[in-house]
């Protein structure tokens, strides 16, 4: 079960030299778009997968679709089996597959933690080899057809571990979101419950009450939709019989943050009733601090700018030749402040620029003359 | 003023020789975002175009990245005036600009119309020149270095306007719309107020307090944070200055919504605490409907598909085969319904594609031995 065995005969590809070793066979058990799509990035890593599901025409879909083999493995060689079902039978099918593959690591990717660890504590199960798992991805739409290898790329996936789970249980899994190109976030169950109750399940609600306003709207007022609306709601889409068991799932942690949802409504409806702009104002400032405490893709902080700062005379056109230049340098400027009334001689022009893109434009604008320091 | 005039005189381009011709000169006042992306459309299209903003600089950034000239043009001359300023002032620079530009049409972007056409219909200036409009285009960015001339391409853009409305005015703010290369969708001020409280501010708020609850969340909770969480609160970055008093100028529209949110929430906190899942998903499936209810981008109707019904042998390898003909072809399968169990000699495979690719996918299928009808 350790992810050091060495393995052979197995077809290697480029995306597995460079991540590390994931035993197989694999078995995905539910051919869901998260199922489907986890089978098609280890297949495609040179992994053995099987994939399995209740509708045998959902597996059969998947499995010609790159999803690896709808053939039931051999029990006992299954190193790795990650249930991917419906919330409502997270735990008894983590349960099911302990006791159904003795040598193997099991892992599911629900979107609630605490229920299903429960259910495998409460059990005979061997839960040292269950380790949870929740990949940050997903899609508005569903089922075999709208997998895809790369749907983990770059995303962030919850590894949400106990005390007393087996440290090769614990490094399986950890390898499993590396071959699907995913970084590992190692979380308590409570813990990561709470977190996605506030970064998934009620920005999904709130989408949801924003999209239901929308349904019987005239047909011209919707004619004014933009991409703000489009944005908002997108993920109102998803499938409402599996949302319905996740935010079940997650009930308690849920209704205190609707609960604060409706006080700042409130807020507001007090708000635009006595016109008091700077109690709006606080209001909108908070929202555009959380936007900024979201951490970039990737997981690190968000993108880093760097200043550059050039001085420019006060004379026509000086500022479209500078723009003109970064634009030859192939440096996008993404934002500007002058630090002076036009009207002088010399003035100072701030520019903010992508961090790693900065000292090519410095040198760039030196070369063409330009008086420029950081 | 009428757009039948024939213009001379001016550097054609292939984007103004496609749509209908603009009168110029084109004065636009306020260089930040909306107003610096009409006049970089604009004078793209080739029509003379000056900004001005209270800020000199600002204007000076905009002029420089290609937005026109900050010089002041000759009252008699201007044709068409952009007024592109905050809510606040919209009123007040409408009847300024009918005043200093006597033989202009006044146009704004603002996004309330009511409150405007009152302070303009109050007034002495001439109103039969003004025609309101409302580009559904934005950005979480603001400032003219956040100004682009494609920010309206393929976006509605609301023509308000009133009985009294000089027809040739119409059809100059028409114009302009078409030069920016968006699309008209006329309404009265009352109408268009209530449509736009539905689909861009209560949006807006919602977004802001998803946002705001995100606000003091821990590190490694936001470390969870997939594309949903970022495509709900986007907006909720924008400027809190214009959004207050966007929201303040549309408070009677906007307060009912919001209570209606809140009648929501309160819906979804006892269904969570009562377990109704019938409940919960009755409201996750009006979320649908409304996503549903919103027109493909270009006002149209959303996206078309065409359904192909294919017969496969139930062997090995038959519907992988499928995919890869299909693939081959060119031609994307949006979804697939299989509508026999796999265990017979025969089944039936029904295809979802784009309307437009359902021939050509037929023909390819069929050059290739399937047995394919729509």
């Amino acid at each position: 079960m350790s992810r050091l065995a060495t393995t052979t005969l197995r077809p290697m590809s480029r995306a597995v030299s460079e991540r590390p070793a994931l035993d197989g066979p694999v078995l995905v058990v539910g051919a869901g778009l998260i199922g489907g799509s986890v089978a098609m990035a280890l297949s495609r890593a040179g992994i053995e997968v099987f994939i399995t599901d209740v509708d045998r025409r959902a597996a059969h879909v998947a499995s010609s679709r790159g999803a690896g083999s709808e053939e039931a493995p051999d029990p006992d060689r299954v190193r790795l089996v990650v249930v991917a079902t419906p919330p409502d039978h997270l735990g008894s099918e983590i349960i099911a597959a302990l006791e159904t593959y003795p040598r193997a690591v099991v892992t599911d990717v629900g979107s609630v933690k605490a229920q299903a660890w429960a259910e495998v504590a409460g059990s005979r199960a061997d839960a040292r080899r269950y380790v949870g798992g929740h990949p940050m991805a997903g899609s508005e739409r569903s089922g075999p057809m709208a997998s895809a290898p790369d749907l983990f790329e770059g995303r962030a996936w919850a590894v949400v571990r106990r005390d007393d789970c087996n440290a090769a249980a614990v490094a399986s899994v950890r390898a499993l979101v590396e071959a699907c190109g995913a970084t590992v976030v190692e979380m308590a169950a409570d813990d990561h419950d709470t977190a996605v109750a506030r970064v998934s399940h009620l920005p999904h609600l709130v989408a949801v009450l924003a999209a239901g306003s929308l349904a019987d709207a005239p047909r011209n007022h919707l004619a004014l939709s933009g991409q703000g609306v489009r944005d908002v709601t997108r993920v109102a889409a998803g499938d409402p019989e599996l949302w319905r068991q996740i935010v079940l799932a997650n009930a308690e942690a849920l209704t205190l943050l609707l609960t604060q949802v409706r006080d700042g409504i409130d807020d507001l409806v007090e708000s635009l009733g006595t016109g008091d702009g700077e109690r709006l104002e606080k209001i909108l400032r908070a929202g555009v601090a959380g936007t900024e405490a979201i951490p970039g893709k990737h997981g690190g902080a968000t993108r880093l700018f760097a200043t550059v700062n050039v001085s420019i005379p006060d004379e026509p056109g000086a500022l479209a030749r500078l723009f003109a230049d970064a634009g030859e340098a192939g440096v996008n400027i993404e934002d500007l402040r002058i630090d002076h009334d036009p009207g002088r001689a010399f003035g100072l022009v701030e520019i903010d620029v992508a961090e790693r893109r900065a000292e090519s434009l410095i040198d760039a604008l030196r070369a063409r003359n330009w008086s420029v320091h950081r």
